[in-house]
């Protein structure tokens, strides 16, 4: 009888998450002389500890495919980190322990930096404790940090998001300067790094010479020199837009949306970059302003999802079956870029000791010399990230039709156990 | 010699406004024997007070069609609304000083319900003050607010927009709700009325089973049941979305955002229903929460058009014209429900003085008993606006080839004017 593998979700979920989901699941279905069942953890790593396992196997071809354009974790994702072998031994025993009672060989992991650290371990515990498991790390963040890969999966969507509504907003603006709005915030994720940051710039191009500035977290903020770049470009071209970085910060380290708001009930702040830059502008240059805070609805926008990107995600997850399938333990299918223009990108392979907490920030030769736009290095390698779209259906109501699984429980064989 | 015609856009841009420029200018192209060019106001009716016309006969064809699938107002709008006669006869006296010089004789408005009003009062200057010119008025607005049209372009498209992200971001919340975010927040427009939040509810169907608490403008908040009806949700589904509207109350008559909030240096509130509901929601139920506001993003998500609308937008600016060559005067061509399923729509004709200062509320039979949600009724009325995806071209960078217009501006004849 072939082993069983494992799959789970880890962390933010993404537009495309479910793509390497349907691509690990795909390739699986695609070896059933070598893989028995795919059982996907409950919540991640959670449903592995609890053992909430959800049976793959009984879900049909056609909905498995639907995950390739549904958003969101289909399995239900966590935010969760083992701890060392050394500090939380019985976690790892109960991995065992589950693993053994359902037949599990090949444990597959779609995470971040955290995920990966987890699915380094777990690669481990055949070498430390004796139990044969292949560990393979499916690489997935919109936050694009992790090492060696040229991206990571769930970014280039989320770029493209941010890119095109960056661009619509703009025109909005531009067209309503007169008399009305003439800044517009729009405050977009990346707590430590600016790549999404980053993707707003691409709004403007040879084409559309849209004044916009840019919040960097890497880049300290300097008001007054921020001031006078928002006034330059009101003056010259009656509007502007802002792209602020959640993670962007005062020089004393506290984050911008931290600004010691109370409310009549001594609550603090609200949060949001957004709303308080909006405002100093307001203060200090006197101008009309909107903004947004894009949260989810960035990361979950799959119907303008990256076509570069689904095929990514679904090929990575596809790769970490077939090199699991060629022996290989301890590492992360990566994506290698070939060139840039065409775009041209193979799989490559990184080991998980060279992955596991390593955090890829963004070059600061993709920052403009002012601190406040990218550079043509950095559009030569966002650009191809963004390249071509690939809509979900829709049904005859106008909405998307995603997949929602059935989610059949694999009945449990063992005691409960507390995490 | 064909008279000349004076096209201007009015109030907040849409997703599709420029669909219906398309319409009026294409229509105008197709009758060279009966109307020269077409002039665009630049900034809405203040391009015709200032004299600043843009010649739309300088732009090519294809650049016209461009329109059609390019969010914003592509000549510039404006909140500008014309006094009556009485109050202001020098603008009056102006505005055919303009139409004079250029030989105009037919005046298309794009706007909402503001901007209707003034379409009238320009319509009242043949027979007020003997100066022959027909004015037609084409809808436009997000807020769906005008009288005796069906809908209104411009809506069906946001509406497409908030029921889609709703749904996205809902599936996001649904699989972190284990370890994070329980409660996810978005605030959506709509001062006086809450049909874009009731686009929220669609988010939900029969095969997608999502707990949405809607905050309607309509109905007056109150914060205890509220609080009920969220909790109830998360220990039913462990998760819920809010959707908040921007012109939802307090029972004293403030907005929600109005929350007496200041900041270290004494500033008002930054504004936001979003993080005052995702505040109180964590302070009263300490549920993890996320919140957006999607602000402008959703009025301009040209990339998510509805069909629907965009045909709509499209038809309306070509009936303006057909209606004027017939000879018609002080009206605006409307959408006319046939049937819902199928959507069945033609066009009909209303006249304004029926239409201005006339505001249409949500019928309060779409609102469901408890306050939080939409009936049936409701649904059969919004499904057939958000029908059909119309996506407008991406380059080879995967960016959306929206047109900015040449804008070449007619030479001018006339004295500088104040306004």
């Amino acid at each position: 009888m072939p082993k069983n593998a494992f799959y789970a979700q880890s962390g933010g979920v993404t537009a495309v998450i479910n793509a390497s989901a349907c691509g690990v699941i795909e390739a699986a279905r695609a070896h059933p002389d070598k893989i028995g069942k795919v059982y996907a953890g409950k919540n991640g790593i959670i449903g592995a500890l609890t053992e909430e396992l959800i049976d793959t196997s009984r879900e049909s071809d056609e909905a498995i495919a639907a995950l390739r354009h549904t958003p969101s974790g289909a399995f239900g994702s966590c935010r969760y980190k083992l701890k060392s072998l050394e500090e939380n031994l019985r976690e790892y025993e109960r991995l065992i322990e589950v693993f053994k009672a359902h037949d599990i060989g090949y444990f597959f992991y779609n995470g971040g930096g955290d995920s990966a650290d987890t699915c380094y371990k777990v690669s481990q515990l055949s070498e430390k404790m004796g139990f044969p498991v292949q560990a393979i790390h499916v690489p997935k963040t919109v936050d694009n940090d992790l090492p060696i890969t040229d991206n990571c999966p769930g970014f280039g969507s989320v770029a493209k998001y941010i890119a095109v509504s960056t661009r619509e907003a703009s025109y909005d603006v531009r067209s309503m300067s007169r008399t009305s709005t003439k800044v517009f915030v729009l405050e977009v994720m990346g707590r430590h790094a600016g790549w999404i940051a980053a993707a707003g710039g691409l709004a403007a191009d040879e084409n559309n010479d849209i004044p916009i500035v840019i919040l960097f977290p890497e880049v300290e903020f300097d008001q007054e020199a921020f001031f006078a770049k928002v006034k330059e470009n009101v003056e010259k071209y009656d509007y502007c837009t802002v792209v602020v970085s959640e993670g962007c910060k005062w020089p004393d380290g506290r984050f911008l949306a931290e600004q010691g708001t109370r409310d009549a009930f001594g609550h603090a702040q609200l949060g949001g970059a957004a709303p308080v830059v909006a405002n100093m502008i307001k203060d200090a240059l006197g101008y009309k302003y909107h903004w947004a805070v894009a949260d989810y609805l960035q990361r979950a926008a799959r119907h303008l999802a990256s076509k570069s990107d689904v095929e990514q995600a679904y090929a990575l997850g596809e790769a970490a079956v077939n090199m699991a399938l060629e022996g290989h333990n301890s590492i992360m299918p990566t994506v290698v870029r070939e060139s840039s223009s065409p775009y041209k990108w193979s799989i490559g392979m990184a080991p998980l000791s060279e992955v596991a907490n390593v955090e890829k920030m963004m070059p600061m030769d993709y920052i403009s010399d002012d601190g406040y736009g990218i550079t043509d290095a950095c559009k030569e390698y966002l650009y191809p990230l963004i390249q071509g779209e690939a809509y979900p259906e829709y049904d005859e109501n106008g909405m998307p039709r995603y997949v929602t699984l059935k989610g059949i429980a694999v009945p449990r064989k063992l005691a409960d156990f507390e995490i």
